[in-house]
């Protein structure tokens, strides 16, 4: 016990739980620990109830792949948006982005990953024969891609592009333009850069 | 809904609860949220398991305050330390990062705070009173202070020092060494820094 600092095996299990958050190391895991402990029950068990409600409530959405409640999301349930407009993301954070900037009112596609030989994930691993798919059962115009500007966010634009023209669609295929800095993730952008981006897309 | 960003109110929640811990934004608890719905279920219903049982299972021990499962803490129900030494910490944070250092053999009294004149936390507010009735009732002969080099640090430091001369107790009153780096919080100071200061006490 004393060779660990540890004084309980139930607020070591909460700090390693909170370890496994990204961006948490061990310092700020015992912190939030012991400041939920000390300072703010309320808060612990509001996270605790959070945590399960999603993990038994949010599912995918069969039109656009992204995190939702309903068999079919909001977005794409929309009759108000425009149903041949696509744009295709990385992860759902980087969808709500693009929606906080209010520029943009077509449907999503969200790949949940990116092309990566490194890793070893292809177009197959990546699930683009269900986005094929879904343009091919649609009536869809544009597909704007908005990977980010990194190896694997070209080589997943440059692998969806071909696909669609391989395809034969008659679709005009975008990608956001470079206003959006280059070699940084699209969820820490802010969302001028990102209306911006939307405008002068090519 | 669009105007922000939002396709999920379960989502949402589970962003608001992870906004409310200590050194989380909105865009660190969003890609937190999406990891774990998409990535990493388990550990998401780990930590919920871990937040409810730390809190229905957590009290205080009711001789040195600290976090504990037992209604004494493995450290004061321990007959093999020293129960000749007292540290004084400002938190449970801290009583680990002294454990770690595997120096110190004694027993401990957590302040759960320091005294703040300008927050209005006095010797009373802080719950010093339990502090002089545990040392009463002990064979306490050193009362090692370990609460920062802070003015709140210096403060409490001082309050304790005072009223234990001014009980007329027969202890030694030491203070970490002033290898602690001054206005930097002990949580995030390394262990062998402490380890020094534990040694050259004075």
């Amino acid at each position: 016990m004393s060779n660990t600092g540890s004084v309980s095996p139930v607020i070591d299990e909460l700090i390693e739980s909170l370890k496994s958050l990204p961006g948490l190391g061990p310092r700020s895991a015992a912190r939030i620990a012991n400041h939920l402990l000390v300072n703010d029950r309320a808060a612990a068990l509001r996270l605790a109830q959070a945590l399960d409600d999603a993990c038994r409530k949010i599912g995918r959405c069969e039109y656009c792949n992204t995190l939702s409640e309903s068999s079919v999301c909001p977005i794409c349930a929309d009759a108000e948006r425009d149903h041949e407009q696509l744009c295709i993301v990385e992860s759902p954070a980087d969808q709500r982005v693009i929606e906080e900037t209010m520029t943009y009112h077509g449907l999503y596609f969200v790949l949940m990953g990116l092309i990566s030989p490194i890793q070893g994930i292809g177009g197959t691993q990546l699930g683009l024969e269900k986005l094929m798919t879904r343009i091919e059962a649609s009536e869809i115009k544009e597909v704007m891609i908005a990977t980010p500007y990194t190896p694997e966010g070209d080589a997943t634009a440059h692998f969806i592009a071909q696909a669609i023209k391989a395809r034969g669609f008659d679709i005009h295929v975008t990608r956001l333009a470079r206003g959006v800095p280059a070699g940084v993730e699209l969820e820490y952008t802010d969302a001028n850069t990102i209306a911006n981006a939307i405008f002068a897309r090519r």
